[in-house]
């Protein structure tokens, strides 16, 4: 059967996830290799996930004063070298564009692996008084950083994200702009991506080159590895010593701005897939599905089949806004009358994560009825033509409810606690997952256990709670309870 | 006065063109120059044009079956290399990235100034069968090209866009998709943003280069002198031929596909400036404008005054989608509750090009009414409270359509037509617009009237009409009518 024969095609994930990844990558059509090494191309079905990802992100930052803005690509060397650590962090993984036109450059321009300097450069002419302050700016970009080892959507050389780049009049309001960010992320994650994550601050180790402080929401693999799904840094006022950023208060003294940054990336899409992902391809949340009901007309050479599949697609793409909360539109409705198999056709659409599947053949017309199947766990359920509207509405719903449950489930079941060094070693060497464990704050301990476990911090989470008095790699006393992981 | 001041600061158009566009950038903050030479920064005001552009754009691309898709920024050597007409309209002008991390690249990257070249590498392993076709793809994404001369938007080093790529089955498919689409610009600029457009064909002297054939949708700016606007290419097999893009077709013999590609940039926002801006001023039609309704409280300091603004905003807020075709969204409206002078944030409204200001102030609360003043001809009008919503459709609507016209009249009225060489010459020395003027097809001519007249052929319009029965630089009996002009 061609259903069988597509499905076949796909290693099991249980068999070997990351070839599992692979496939689900290429046979969902989300993208390719091309001629440029570490770089790929989002095919349709790919970028069509990152557009809703998006217009949805980008409705929550209007709806906290963010302004959209766009600036260079390049940054000319001199600029990139004003912050010591962050030229430290970025320098060795930059392009360098050393000629344009016929000419050669007198100056270097590095393609932009991210955009601090740039926006520093700018603040430092537009802000003058307190009256300029706070700006809230965000540019949605590609960006580029010379990665060794790439993989679809996870790590690419060139990678599509936002930034997100402010400066405040105080400590306390680039603070609270830093959570806040970081609380958008990961209500986004959870209400829209169905993804739920541990918000934490990162280690001094794992802290954005140049950043005071580093939070971070960190998601769950299905294969028990972590995703660091967005980051929002707290810069203080190093960068606006290093260029010169500042402005007349009210009490007519000059201060220095302090300045955060925060972003996410086209590395969502991967964590979409393997959050939800099964053995037969994609699980998309409704609300991120590029096509959410896939018509199916079965014996569509009978009269009257595929003008009822038309009917059911016109009255099904009418409704559908402000039944989200948050963003909405019109259903996203799709009729496969392609000349191939219905068996064909469903899995095609279930390799795609298509959200709700519904068949209709003559017999179904008949009864004034169709077939209603959900991807997420396969239910099938015959429902009445006349009320039809109302079951796919619930289906959506509830199959985008369901996944964060069924998400935030598998986490919890593979996020264990180790109470001393023995645990802490046994647990990685025998599951995948998170490690809640005690840590002295000492960098040496973090390098040791990166070492010898390939296992790094991950965060230090918001919701800390004492589960044991020491260190899991020192054993010396300690206060601070980590999330530890391997993670992609 | 507040506003007289900042009026003031604007070099009057007729004085100084170059200068009033340089000033209504700066003053209406649409960009600002960075310290990356030849680029700049899309501030808030300005970038927001461009995500309504996009936003409309995008939704007519897709009623025409456009798919999006993202390709790598870079493209290497090699790959450009391939079409020999197209690398030597492009190699003099490209950025090129010789380092990648720490190391010199073995092949050197440009940074893409189009991707003709990477969607033909694309297609080529994509592109089998006939049933793999059509691909009608677009991507946005910014691109570069070395330019020596530039300004804000109209020309600069990186610029942001968005280009259209398809591959057909036959000839005519291409041909027909090249049209469509520069249909689709026309009627984008004229329902969208309010510019009347000439369509037509460019000579092969200023076709892109790699086409068969170029077709152009051209305007007239405010002084006379001529934009291009968009572009539309057809191909032909040339580009499948140079990378061998072959599918096997239903008669089951292998067969070249046949190519188009088009194209808008950030330049449009030039031309709206350049179209409809005045003396105190940008001019916003309302359907690209970021604020559409400013609301300006008139004594905010008396009690219910703001209140009044904000329930007024909220009204307003709530209404306006699908009450224009095509594409629509609600309202967008601010209050301006800031501490300036009403005359302050008046000329500030003003200078942004806000279609609709309100001015609502405690006299007018008692007596149940408000102040509508329209942007485009300082028309001012008393309105009823509780009409205001239809007041300001009506308003909005009346203005879309009176800019149009109001361009349309501007462009007749600066188009003259040339019977012979001496009348063209003195057009050229009297009149700035375009002029009409017969062309006996050949280059000679052509390059003869830029050399001397620094005049372009900027289209030979579908519209023909023999204004004259020879070329007006050679003399020789001549069958084509071209539109001529100075050109940004």
């Amino acid at each position: 059967m061609a259903d069988k024969k597509q499905v076949e095609a796909i290693t099991s994930m249980e068999e070997d996830f990351a070839q599992w990844y692979t496939d689900v990558v290429k046979k969902a059509d989300l993208a390719s290799y091309t001629s440029v090494k570490g770089c790929i191309v989002f095919k349709p079905a790919g970028y069509a996930i990152w557009e809703l990802i998006q217009r949805q992100l980008d409705d929550r930052f209007k709806a906290v004063g963010v302004e959209n803005v766009y600036l260079p690509m390049f940054i000319p060397e001199g600029l990139l070298d004003k912050e010591k650590d962050h030229v430290e962090g970025f320098a060795p993984e930059v392009a360098w564009v050393t000629t344009g036109g016929l000419e050669p450059l007198q100056e270097r321009l590095c393609v932009r692996p991210t955009s601090e300097t740039l926006f520093c450069d700018f603040y430092k002419n537009e802000v003058q008084s307190y009256r300029d302050l706070p700006k809230v700016y965000n540019q949605w970009c590609s960006v580029v950083r010379w990665e060794k080892e790439t993989r679809p959507f996870l790590r690419t050389r060139e990678f599509l994200w936002q930034e997100g780049h402010t400066a405040h009049a105080t400590a306390e309001e680039a603070e609270a702009r830093t959570v806040q960010m970081l609380n958008v992320y990961a209500d986004f994650l959870e209400q829209v991506l169905a993804i739920p994550v541990i918000k934490g601050k990162k280690t001094d180790k794992e802290k954005f080159a140049g950043a005071e402080a580093t939070y971070t929401v960190e998601a769950l693999m299905h294969d028990g590895k972590a995703l660091q799904s967005g980051t929002s840094h707290n810069f203080g006022d190093g960068f606006a010593k290093a260029f010169g950023i500042q402005f007349t208060d009210k009490d007519n003294t000059l201060k220095y701005v302090h300045q955060t940054s925060w972003g996410m990336t086209t590395r969502l899409i991967g964590a979409l897939i393997m959050v939800h992902g099964d053995n037969s391809g994609l699980v998309m949340p409704p609300r991120v599905a590029p096509t959410q009901i896939t018509i199916v007309p079965i014996r569509q050479q009978a009269e009257g089949v595929l003008d009822k599949a038309y009917e059911l697609k016109a009255r099904l793409s009418a409704i559908g806004k402000d039944t989200w909360d948050g963003n909405a539109s019109n259903y996203r409705v799709k009729v496969d009358d392609s000349d191939k198999s219905p068996g064909w056709k469903f899995a095609e659409s279930e390799m795609r994560g298509v959200p709700v599947r519904i068949e209709i053949g003559p017999k179904d017309i008949d009864n004034g009825k169709a077939v209603l199947v959900r991807r997420d766990n396969g239910e099938k359920k015959e429902v009445s033509l006349d009320n039809i509207e109302a079951e796919v509405t619930a289906t959506l719903q509830a199959m985008q409810k369901d996944m964060l449950e069924r998400a935030r489930a598998h986490r919890d079941a593979h996020t264990y606690t180790a109470h001393n060094a023995e645990e802490f070693k046994q647990l990685f060497a025998e599951k995948s997952g998170f490690v809640r464990a005690m840590w002295c704050g000492d960098r040496a301990c973090e390098d040791k256990i990166k070492e010898e476990l390939s296992v790094t911090s991950r965060c230090m989470p918001f919701e800390q709670e004492e589960v044991s008095g020491t260190c899991v790699c020192c054993g010396k006393p300690a206060k601070k309870m980590v999330y530890w992981g391997r993670a992609y």
